[in-house]
């Protein structure tokens, strides 16, 4: 699996650079933290997501590349303005200073509004698709970004630190915050196999994305409270030092890993309703919860 | 000219107001923000623009609605993170408090996300088009719209603050940081229209676009002077007394003035190589420096 992700993170910091050279970016500081912002280490989860996904329907590796790189620019947006003083006020993201600590307050949260349309370029220009499936392509990562999705819960998420969460209510802040781009991942990945993806396949796949995708959370919570500072990359204890609502606080340690090792098993009998090899994207649900950072 | 202007203010509210309604926002205070950020007393000279472009190409007018609004909701997030303490600091827009005064920091940036984003998915999805229209009008806007325009006009912009600025290097940043979503505006204007415009018509449409983009700064920094606050609904004086360079300072006023008026004559020779009727461009182009805010 190691070998698998790393793999994938080399490519997508190509096709990344690529890309990037192809926007004619007009001002080097800009140029420069939309590179920074973008190119910073990144787990690629997302970008695996699509290539494994497209894979297993049968979709070559390069049909995926664009899909790749607008998902990991939007992804990437999100965290330089997450990162904000505004907004979590971190200065450290996977042990490197955060974009507007390497630049400054004005080029972060410029860097990051060129990185989200830059997202949108990359796919209205991408090779190996055919018109229909640029389009479907655009509209899953614009809905699963914007106000309905990643956006919306980014700010359920701010209007929650420091007060009592229910269960129901965390969840509905991660379907958004994560959960959204999570699930754009795979049906991406369907339709730059196939214009027309199989209905009940996209479906089982999304079911699979929601488990996948709130199991990181859960570990993501375990991590930020058993996990070190150095393996992390950022401060442990960083959430609780908020005051964040995490599964741990309201699950109880033990409660909070059978809940992501639940979600596994219904990621796993998921899979069992997709045609095709599922290998990877089986792989995949398994590390989610063994990852150490 | 006063009344085409106030017919398309109306329209285009509408159509926002229609639109957002159809994003599905999931959050409660980021959709007041966006809300907040668009219907926010603006003169809507770019939907303007893309509508009077398409009636002159001999398209109707609600062919060019969803390019009016996507292109809105982009100019607005600009001028919403314009707005930001680390940007320009501003917390009156049109006699208004800025969004990030009436809400906060961290809802306006993600306000401005959330319609940044909106503006893909409007288009993505726009009716009365058909689908290369519709990726043109995505090419066109992200391009203008990102780290190859606007973008890049607002990072060039705010790394020379309080420097001298050359007449080259002013039209350089006004070219990107106005001039490119202006210029957008005819061109999509004419993509509605005809999914193939006629290539020297659209050249000619530019040429016009970029002087009337031009005139329009020159004017506003003449406004900055010469206004008031109360009819320019910002604070008097706020480029001086932030050592922004404008056309004044580095032409004289008067030279500012004659600088203004050989735009516009340029704007007017360049809409006589458009066949069609320009009436409503041309009346445009003299209204840009004749207002008074």
């Amino acid at each position: 699996m190691r070998d698998a992700l790393i793999a994938v993170q080399q490519r997508v910091e190509q096709q990344l650079t690529h890309q990037l050279s192809l926007l004619g970016l007009a001002d080097q500081r800009l140029a420069d933290a939309m590179t920074y912002g973008v190119l910073n280490g990144g787990k690629r989860l997302r970008p695996f997501l699509i290539y494994a996904t497209a894979e297993a329907l049968g979709g070559r590796r390069e049909q995926a590349d664009c899909a790749a790189v607008a998902m990991e620019m939007v992804h990437s947006y999100s965290l330089v303005h997450d990162d904000l003083p505004a907004m979590d006020d971190d200065d450290l993201r996977r042990g490197k200073p955060t974009c507007h600590i390497a630049f400054d307050e004005a080029t972060a949260i410029l860097a990051g509004d060129g990185l989200l349309t830059a997202a949108f370029d990359v796919l209205a220009n991408a090779p190996h698709q055919n018109d229909v499936q640029r389009l479907k392509l655009i509209r899953l990562l614009s809905a699963a970004a914007g106000g309905a999705g990643m956006v919306a819960g980014q700010c359920i998420d701010l209007g929650n630190v420091g007060k009592q969460m229910s269960l129901e209510q965390l969840e509905t802040m991660h379907r958004h915050k994560t959960g959204a781009l999570i699930r754009a991942a795979v049906q991406m990945g369907a339709v730059v196999a196939s214009e027309q993806p199989d209905a009940a396949i996209t479906q089982a796949l999304e079911i699979y994305a929601n488990a996948i995708g709130l199991a990181f959370q859960v570990w993501d919570d375990i991590l930020d409270i058993e996990g070190d500072t150095a393996t992390l990359g950022k401060q442990q204890g960083a959430d609780l030092a908020l005051n964040k609502p995490t599964y741990p606080a309201l699950l109880g340690m033990e409660g909070a890993r059978t809940k992501a090792q639940d979600l596994i098993a219904t990621a796993h009998a998921a899979l069992q309703q997709v045609s095709g090899d599922t290998t990877v994207l089986a792989q995949l649900a398994d590390y989610i919860i063994s990852r150490d950072h």
